[in-house]
């Protein structure tokens, strides 16, 4: 009986919080697209298999994009709703938010659109009335009361089912992506209860964004998808593909940026990307854009709340401004976000709720929020943020209106965002350790929105009262439109995205779709770039490396570079003063010694020699591997004793007629493993182990085998010589 | 005297026509990183130099852009001059084209801007007037004259100049890019020559385009530029860093897309693409964009002649049509292009310029008219497709106008573009096999556009006339917008673009750069899809792909996948019949036995081995490495003599007293050579060889040295699995 033709079930499979071997994986995945292919050839129906075959990753794109699509169109509907349940509710039929109510009232103006018969507060369905104190405070209790209940649903719901579900997840998945298995981390449970607590809390109002999580959603639909191809389902390298994918999707639909989302999980999340994930990514992003914009959520057909479409021109002199948010978003990003693990949750709710209620800036919802400092004022704007003085207006030849006096309402405005300035700031820093799904890309861009546009409005005035200065003349002459406060809270909303996640082109290529405009593409790189120098030279990574080396997970980071100048023999196990190697030999141990090897010893694989003494390496056998197959043997096989010896080569000898028959395990072992010299450079090493997604490398020396290199030796090599603690990587 | 303290020059480096080893590179440069970074801390003036090296980068990315920016506008406008030059003077001064000579002319109207009086025809020059059959004869004469004149000298100059400066060179620039070393093809002779040739060859009419050659010349730059700075002068990888971002360069300024330009360069060109090239290069492609605007080569502020800004729906059941165009492109992109050596040049220009001239669609510079077919008709537009019949204009809402009958100068358009496009498509395929600059990007979307605009403008009249059929229903109603003839030339452009190039990602990134408009991607999302599925299913190779396999260059091509099942004992060399690997013992071996090994072999390099009986494996030494350090010791260290023995080893034992001073060589041996085992499937091989950019790889059977895999071997190995002939492959 050999165990190549009928492999044991298990085998080849890996265990909970443990790396996948990715040349293993691909390599798989090759035998079994070889297998289909010279099938294909026998029969129509074996044709027919291999074509499906073919064609199921795009079936498979086609569905993860469909139905990221249209959960995340759901979650907007329903957060929207919820947000507005706050503050009131809609006659009509309680299902309907306040923009839908007064969808249908014909008869008010479009400057009074938001104050439809209809829509009711709860003051005016309580008590009758919206004026007065007591009304004022019967609205903010209510709204307090409704933010308390979503948050702690929330929270509950989080606590009592899918613990995974809390956070943004997007560390997490980086992990998953290079290989790292944490089951039940994208399964259905964490799909569900994230849905329905991330729209809980971003209706609760809490300083917390819906992005991030939704790209974990987006990673839960291709994981589950994955499911119903066998291609995809038994393969951990080509789930791998469907998710970076999947990651390009959530981002394609938070944002209404599907180039952008593929060049987010290119840049930020993958791992293993080949061209034809790209293509993939791309197709799966189209779809869900498109699906996300048949759903409409907002009712403008556009796929994100604070799309805008600018034309307005900008100066040379408008990057110094530029580069201060740059800075001031770079600082912003060495905040230790998330570091405050906050168990209150009801009361930081309380507290939000009631800080946020009193400031029109503060009580509106984040997104609400940045598509109203994002806009560039029309004539037709009746925002406080647009009362300027009118002056006679003598061009209009674009849309664009000369710089005019602020009115009084924008210098209340400005006091009004300075404070939401400093009140999100604070409760950004404390929401994000919150057990709760988080995303913090919607509060850094409104931190930065905010700030940038304080800055624009005082650049314009500045520009509009001293337009004789050396620096305004020439491109600020009165009744010129030189400065546009929007573009400042977009560039400012850009800078501070930048300096927490440390994205660069992807992010930029987000704005320019936001935007539609090749002309700011200046302006935003001006900004991200000082970010992202000013925060790495303020010697602090970025929130997710951040997180993922909080809970110790192994992942090796492509983007620095090993620069110190150790050998493989430095890093290698055993060390000098362990005990030697623990290694099997091809054809001299017995089933009970290889099974007090495995019962002395934890390590997760056993390198094959020839023998004890020559130290030649054949082969490398996983832990899990063979204490599977020898369990199965002494079931199934006769005669397979605790005497039997296990061979690993080719051919058996005969053996002895009274002996136990032999276990030949040459089936579960790795005929090709990864060997260097001891004399190969640590950087070599590390670079091997990124680009081909190793889980261990033996080394030899001048053919003798010495010891291995695990992945978690690197990372601990890596901390060790960083002066960190080795002990923080906690997973193989 | 150690040879490791001071390295013999030229060890390490490479011969023409050979590839690099990546890793060592890389490693070359990390140890160079590392040397600075350490001195850095010892004086104020080697910290300078080492925040200069760090940012040497991001200035050389500066200048790329600066330059390629440059001469990219001075090619548009001096091409655009000789192209008007075959057709006339302007008397204000010779050096301005036509658009430019008619600018001041203010007393002409919109319409007849074209025919001011300052702008002579060459009939009206001579003979003073433009009408009668005579005039029109004589214009016809001067074109195919200038048109000769014009590809004469682009074919001595590249002849008597620069040989490689013919073709797009986009292929020989993917092969670079991969590792390979071509002296001189990015040198500065090649780019003068091809700057200039490509103006002559673009300006005499020819059926070629400028966009595949304008990447060459960024690459040019590239090169040229790296010369300043020794960090990437002396490494072959960094300097191919810059390479992948000068393409992108290219593309940019050919297409007005940096996005693109950087999507082109990852996915089409670029071998090793890491995060920081990519970032990089979407700097570079910014800066050489902005170049060209603030040259403004077309007077219009936009990088490219076709610039289009559409907003006109699109319909689902259009799908069909696009789909059609995509199948198009397809067949279109397995056409033979190139493979056809035309020494005739002048034969090939004469014919195009005799046929081209009597049709105005042809006459026109192939920018020109791809902008022309582009375009969507307004209300102004007085060009001949645009000649519909007036129906009263029920609704102008937006710009677009509800479809009409066609009038008959359509049909004139119809029968001309017919011609014109069995015209292009013949006298393509010519074209591109000739040694001037040539790209077929322009050609190939000129072929494309015509036939989508003849598809579209039937589309449209289909719709009008019979707007009560079903498919029609709906959305076809009269007096509604429901076809845009100029999509449909856009969706063929691509489509056969595609087909062509087999680009995807990158190609619809481009078109979107170049429309502006999220809501065409899906439109030519379809066609490229469906025109890439069609070429790949007809079974013929890209473009670049051919190109490289016609020229035999040893490029590992990363998107297909190796699918058989064969081992690397199968591959390695020596086989069972030939004469055993030659090694070099670590320590056995005179410098008479080692320079006899090196004159009765030719290969690149050796590996050591501990001894001839135990075949276990030390190192590597590299053939040019070898003969550079004998030829070294023998002319300046005292005594080494051809009995001197060789060794490899670390101590040097102590020699007999008579013996002649032993060479200790172990400096230049790799002391960390890869190895796989005789067993690894050669699918992960070739994966190996890809991702680390390897030159060649040792195999070993338990510990013993076995055999030898070259990236030949491996090219061999996989032409000989495709049933090609295995000696294509021509160089190492």
């Amino acid at each position: 009986m050999d165990l190549l033709d009928e492999p044991v079930p298990g085998v080849g499979t890996y265990e909970d919080f443990n790396t996948i071997d990715w040349v293993r994986e691909k390599s798989k995945d090759r035998d079994r697209h070889r297998e289909i292919a010279t099938k294909s050839k026998e029969s129509t129906l074996a044709l027919m298999k291999s074509i499906s075959d073919a064609f199921s990753g795009w079936l498979l794109m086609l569905l993860v994009g469909l139905m990221a699509g249209a959960l995340a169109g759901g979650i907007d509907i329903s957060a929207h709703w919820m947000t507005d349940l706050k503050e009131g509710v809609c006659l009509n039929g309680f299902w309907f938010n306040h923009e839908h109510c007064c969808w249908n009232s014909n008869e008010t103006t479009f400057q009074e659109r938001d104050k439809c018969p209809n829509w009711k507060s709860w003051a005016e369905l309580i008590v009758g009335t919206n004026d007065g104190p007591f009304a004022y405070i019967m609205n903010y209790l209510m709204y307090v009361c409704w933010a308390l209940l979503f948050s702690f649903l929330a929270v509950s719901l989080v606590r009592a089912f899918a613990p995974y579900a809390c956070g943004s997840g997007i560390p997490e998945i980086k992990t998953i992506l290079s290989g790292f298995i944490i089951r039940g981390y994208l399964g259905k449970w964490t799909l569900m209860i994230k849905t329905i607590t991330l729209v809980l809390a971003v209706s609760s109002g809490l300083s917390l964004g819906k992005e991030g999580p939704l790209v974990h959603v987006a990673c839960c639909c291709g994981n589950i998808l994955c499911h119903l191809f066998t291609k995809y389902r038994r393969n951990e390298a080509k789930r791998r593909e469907v998710l970076s994918a999947a990651a390009a999707v959530g981002v394609s639909v938070a944002f209404g940026a599907p180039i952008g989302g593929v060049l987010f999980s290119l840049e930020e999340v993958s791992y293993y990307f080949p061209l034809k994930t790209l293509w993939r990514s791309f197709f799966a992003a189209l779809v869900a854009a498109f699906t996300l914009r048949s759903i409409n959520p907002f009712g403008n057909s556009r796929l994100v709340l604070f799309y805008v479409e600018f034309h307005s021109p900008w100066h040379l002199l408008e990057l110094i401004p530029f580069i201060l948010l740059g800075i001031f978003g770079g600082i912003w990003g060495t905040t230790r976000l998330g570091h405050y693990p906050v168990l209150e949750v009801l009361v930081v709710t309380a507290v939000t709720a009631l800080l946020a209620f009193p400031n029109s800036y503060t009580r509106m919802s984040t997104s609400e929020l940045i598509s109203e400092l994002f806009n560039d004022c029309g004539l037709l704007d009746s925002s406080q943020l647009c009362n300027y003085a009118n002056v006679s207006v003598t061009k209009i030849s674009s849309d664009a209106l000369p710089d005019r006096p602020a009115g009084p309402d924008v210098y209340t405005a400005m006091w009004q965002l300075s404070l939401a300035l400093v009140f999100k700031m604070l409760i950004t820093v404390v929401t994000f350790g919150m057990k709760v799904p988080s995303g913090l890309f919607i509060p850094s861009m409104a931190v930065g929105a905010i700030a940038g546009r304080l800055l624009g409005v005082g650049m314009e005035q500045l520009a509009y009262y001293h337009h004789d200065w050396v620096i305004f003349r020439g491109w600020c002459s009165p009744g010129a439109d030189c400065i546009t406060p929007g573009l400042y809270a977009m560039v400012g909303a850009a800078a501070c995205l930048g300096g927490v996640t440390r994205m660069t082109v992807s992010l930029v290529v987000i704005m320019f779709e936001l935007t539609g405009g090749l002309e700011y593409i200046v302006p935003l790189m001006a900004a991200t770039m000082t970010s992202k120098w000013v925060a790495d030279a303020l010697g602090r990574e970025g929130i997710y490396e951040a997180h993922i080396r909080l809970n110790g997970y192994p992942f090796l980071e492509s983007k620095e570079e090993f620069s110190h100048k150790t050998l493989a023999m430095d890093v290698m196990r055993p060390r000098r003063s362990d005990p030697p190697l623990s290694v099997i030999t091809q054809d001299g141990m017995s089933v009970e010694e290889v099974e007090s090897l495995i019962a002395e010893t934890s390590y997760s694989g056993f390198p094959v020699v020839v023998s004890h003494e020559s130290q030649r390496l054949v082969g490398f056998v996983q832990r899990r591997d063979l204490v599977i197959s020898i369990e199965n043997a002494r079931k199934r096989q006769e005669g397979v004793v605790s005497a039997s010896r296990i061979f690993f080569t080719e051919y058996t000898p005969p053996q002895p007629p009274n002996s136990p028959p032999p276990l030949k395990l040459r089936g579960i072992m790795d005929l090709s493993p990864f060997t260097v010299t001891d004399h190969t450079a640590m950087d070599i090493v590390v670079d091997i182990f990124r680009k081909l997604g190793l889980r261990q490398c033996l080394v030899t020396h001048n053919g003798r085998l010495l010891g291995i290199i695990t992945k978690k030796d690197i990372l601990k090599h890596m901390a060790q010589m960083a002066n960190r603690d080795p002990d923080s990587i906690l997973f193989n």
